[in-house]
């Protein structure tokens, strides 16, 4: 039953939250010419800043859900404005936005390693999405990512890059958003139970989301899909000092149709060693987490072979968790270009097509049945459609009692069930 | 907020009767040759059973969606034992079981107009069921229903028929079950709100639930994909006898690639005519109910034309309901055969395919996100998965920022934006 009270959990989120005032217009979006973007800040790492309690953070609970919920919504920017059951105070909107306007100006001034974290986050995101793209546009040779950019009147921008229908990528969907906005007290109450530092209030508090999420899917059925984000989150404070609590989360995992164990182990391999350079436990802990969370219980089975999972994680200091956080997100084209090289233009057959139509099938009832983030998303008014759909693929499959006819198509299901030690911990 | 009040309720549902135990076992299944069987029984019409107390059906409260996602239950069979957070008593088993044995032997000795309205609402399912598949067969020319029936320890049993890469149809599927089981008491309570006979307990009650389903998915894209369902719902007494509670629910509605008026209004006329059979009323508010359905918040759109939705019908005697529920189901063939002849081979251009195949892509969302029937089935422990998404077209498509090419695509999006009066009232 845990994955059935873990989704039960984000209903009662989204419940609150989606309430939230997302205050924008849609004249605030611009479509900008089909080619990578460099607008990424340096964001030279810094020393720590203000010290957190430490507190479990492995565990699935209403909160956990809620920072996930409230940090993957920074990806689908609002664009229109949506009632609320009890609307922002005045002076409170004022607050948020004078946030975003003070950020606005520290922006423009340069960023530091004293500059806030909420800051330098967006900025290293920014700085990953276009080198990512620029990698893969390089590795497709012929797709081009188009480029949809945004701001948020109250305070945010994002940018969606997808590419589609390339020479190696069906479809490649990186996106990043910066949201900065008032989170109702019934969500405010749950976060709570995770972070036990945030007060009881009965009033809306100021956020702040910045996120990093990126989908690929190849169209070499030897090739993996692959997914990963990075995100932080940040509850304001009253005064618009330092923030009252705060966390990071995030996490990458590989989804093949075709099994070759030495690309699992050079996937997980290369994040291992992303992770062992910050905290010898942190890839066995996420390692387990991805395995749990990208289960699909109506099938018995998980989307791939994993990868790490974390959320909620704020037991040390800001700057070291951030660096962590970096290290993963740069770890990310090692480890997925490697795999891509030598699959990309291996030969194939009509059956491993038609399987990988059956397995993107799968991807398609996670994403839109489980994925806390797609769900959170969908379910909140307002919500940029298209940016949450992106990690869709472009085509899926769905056959009455399908079995896979060929051995190496079986094989994979096993290790979809009962999951794979890839390294030796 | 009304769709997102509605979706939410359903949640709260879910984990309380998820944990209905589902006692039966995986041998229970059985594969059955692929050709279509008729097992049916002669369900004639009979004089009223008790009288039950009106109340309104028309509001989607945690209650319609409890009675509703029950109902819908029974098109599930469970495979296997579930855990309970509170496992019926022991007595309470043998009491739910002992009213399926004793309908096997009512069954045996041949139903009369006086035999228990779950025996009649169940006999009429299965001689539909094979009349609609023989029917479909005939006008596919070449593609065969696949047959699946199977039967549960605690009483119950089913059929799924399924056409897959026909001439004609692209997937069909027709689906019949009966379900005896226990009710948790956190789900009596939920029913309780709308069907206030139901007195107040803590034990489990043993509810009984039969339903025929179909959704049909044409390979001509200027042919529309169909589905309906018809439903039947009894709360079981603590002696056997008269029902506590039971109600009808059920609808159908068309989902067309490509909008041709004559076609939603000839689907929407034959319904009409079914209707205005047994409630003047009955059209106009059912037809708006299934407007309000099938709506698909995230796109702001749809899924189709329409067609009837209603839930929680106890306030007539129960003949009268199934009587109208009889003439619905009898009324399908006649809404879509005609309407299949006329497109089934016409001819269309690969920018329609393609359409198709992006709408094919909103079915999906709708289903999975959104339909009580397929979320609850995918909530329920044990469900058989296969059963349940036997409603996904064979092929889906999605892409980033898609918009119709032709006139003819964007004039379906006006109609799935605003729903139209088919039939002057």
């Amino acid at each position: 039953m845990a994955h059935f009270a873990r989704s039960t959990s984000l209903r009662g989120l989204s419940r609150a939250t989606a309430r939230v005032e997302l205050a924008s217009s849609r004249s605030s979006w611009s479509r900008v010419a089909s080619t990578t973007q460099n607008r990424a800040y340096s964001a030279p790492a810094s020393k720590a800043a203000a010290q957190k309690s430490s507190m479990s953070t492995k565990t699935f609970t209403a909160l956990g859900v809620a920072a996930a919920a409230a940090a993957f919504w920074s990806q689908k920017p609002a664009i229109q404005t949506v009632e609320c059951e009890a609307p922002p105070k005045k002076d409170e909107k004022k607050k948020s936005s004078k946030t975003a306007e003070d950020d606005k100006k520290r922006k423009l001034e340069g960023l530091t390693p004293d500059s806030p974290m909420r800051l330098r986050m967006e900025a290293f995101n920014k700085q990953l999405q276009a080198e990512i793209t620029a990698r893969l546009e390089k590795l497709d040779g012929v797709g081009k990512f188009k480029v949809d950019s945004w701001n948020r009147v109250e305070g945010g921008d994002g940018i969606s890059m997808v590419m589609q229908d390339g020479k190696v990528f069906e479809k490649a969907g990186v996106g990043v958003s910066v949201v900065y906005g008032m989170l109702p007290p019934a969500a405010v109450a749950q976060m709570r139970a995770q972070h036990p530092n945030i007060a009881a209030t009965k009033e809306a508090m100021p956020f702040f989301a910045t996120g990093i999420s990126c989908v690929i899917h190849p169209h070499n059925p030897n090739a993996p899909t692959v997914h990963f984000n990075y995100r932080y989150f940040e509850l304001g404070s009253e005064d618009g000092g330092e923030p009252v609590s705060w966390w990071f989360g995030g996490g990458c995992d590989l989804t093949p149709t075709i099994l070759y164990e030495e690309d699992a182990v050079h996937f997980h391999r290369v994040i291992k060693e992303a992770c062992d350079k910050h905290d010898p436990r942190y890839y066995r802990d996420f390692k387990k987490w991805c395995d749990e969370y990208f289960y699909i219980p109506h099938r018995g089975e998980r989307r791939g072979v994993g990868g790490i999972f974390f959320d909620d994680l704020d037991d040390k200091k800001p700057d070291e968790l951030f660096a962590f956080v970096q290290t993963c997100g740069k770890a990310f084209l090692d480890q997925y270009v490697p795999i891509m090289e030598r699959r990309k233009d291996m030969s194939f057959s009509d059956a491993d097509k038609h399987w990988q139509q059956i397995r993107r099938g799968r991807y398609v009832e996670f994403n839109l049945v489980y994925d806390r983030g797609t769900k959170f998303g969908l379910l909140t008014p307002g919500a940029r459609i298209e940016s949450i759909l992106m990690t869709m693929p472009l085509t899926a499959r769905w056959e009455y009692m399908h079995e896979p006819d060929l051995k190496a198509h079986a094989r994979l299901m096993e290790t979809l069930r009962v999951p794979r030690e890839w390294i030796p911990l």
